[in-house]
């Protein structure tokens, strides 16, 4: 398999397990299917939708791309249909979502360099790539976005990421690059969450 | 009067209707002008803000052409004005607006065919039109959107109409295909509205 | 200096002032850093974002150009790290704040009408950039928005001084009207707010 190809499995399962995360969420608020399916579309699509506004570079992928908005309204379904509960199964979709909250982060970044953007738009649109979707789900239910505090390293593992997707070299990025953020990400963010760290407030 | 014609009149006649839906809302929370005046364009205006966005075509038509703007700050300013109440009214509105959701999603829908994007895209970007703008009027006010759950079949109708005009053949889309959509829409959206239908729960 | 320089500092002195209100808003809600980094570019930048995006000419400039970016995020830091408070430090906060509401309700009427849109077209999105990324903010905290009602003519502000603008002639318009509108905005914005001034209710 070919490595972009490996990136867009990794990529699409991001959608799944954050279109999961959405569905979820609709459960709990007992939204109706219009509610899944938007929830789930806004977890998993939003952020990289966002990205490519702001990049500019044409619509965006997540809209373009049949995979994307297929595989996230699989995920609302999966959610509306089967009702998972217990440990395991959130450790599992802790664990996807540690892995592709790195991944995600490290594609904003990289797409913003290969557009010739500088190094601060760059880790700017890794954070809007991984932590964008989130926030925006969150703001649409009215609750106070989880990553403005009170959570657990989830910007600060994106951030961190994207930083390491720039100190890797310029040809290495698109390959060693992602998958080191990956791992980095993962890593921070799962740790995070088992030691329960927060950041400090003032 | 040509076909095109006849399309912005009903976009326009939408427009007005949201507005007045949008000012309605700001009457009953007692914003000021400039709460009413938002309101109204974010009900009337901003779905098809946001389809243009993600089309990347340029900017949204609903900011170039003057009529947009000026016909949802003339439903802002009779709401403002007039304090008109009672059953016939809010019945008027609804059947406006069923016809216009009908229109809406078949606009956006043949806007993104016409621009060479795929099915599922068209269908996504005739949704977004249709109701994006009170989804995001909810959000800003604090409300979670009507359509996540516990409405009456309002994303269902408009994506059937999306639904009828990819049914409809390409070469009749923009005339036979519209204005089936806005029948099959309104047909529906008024149906679900008397009977009240709702979309099952998990 | 230059013009054009006084602008820029202007500009981003309007950035700085807003992000330090987003990280003031931070602050009283206890966020983390990320918190207080996402309100204050809210605050600061979000507005301008908006009407880049609306205008369709390429990327946001506050995305672009890192002096905006590092301006907001030194704003947030500056609020994390000092606790400022008191009467004299609000006055100077508000003052700031009511000079940049005009210089970017100019900015965004000035540069609507360089990309050769119309008077209507200009004075909404002069509108955008200068109460657009305030807006944003308050929805994103749950807030309904300040100027949808109840406060002191902060969008009427805006609005005269975008109309201040569109008076001067078209030559002068970069330069004079510039000084003109941030002059009719911050005046309207202090008086309004020293008095108490308000826009009916219905």
């Amino acid at each position: 398999m070919e490595l972009v190809s490996v990136f867009r499995v990794i990529d699409l399962l991001g959608v799944l397990c954050n279109a999961i995360i959405g569905g979820s969420i609709a459960r709990t608020l007992k939204f109706d299917p219009v509610g899944f399916a938007v929830l789930a579309i806004m977890s998993a699509l939003a952020g990289g939708m966002l990205r490519d506004i702001l990049l500019a570079a044409g619509p965006p992928v997540a809209l373009i791309d049949p995979a994307y908005l297929i595989t996230a309204l699989a995920g609302a379904a999966f959610v509306f249909v089967l009702h998972v509960e217990g440990r395991p199964w959130r450790w599992a979709l802790a664990a996807m979502d540690a892995v592709c909250l790195g991944a995600w982060a490290a594609t904003g970044t990289v797409k913003a360099l290969g557009l010739g953007h500088g190094p601060l738009t760059a880790i700017m649109l890794g954070l809007i790539t991984a932590v964008g979707g989130g926030m925006l789900r969150d703001i649409a239910i009215g609750r106070v976005p989880a990553i403005f505090g009170g959570n657990t390293l989830y910007a600060t593992a994106a951030l961190l990421a994207s930083l390491a997707v720039l100190a890797t070299p310029a040809e290495l990025r698109p390959t060693v690059g992602m998958i080191i953020a990956t791992v980095v990400g993962a890593a921070i963010t799962l740790l995070a969450r088992w030691r329960r760290w927060q950041l400090p407030q003032p």
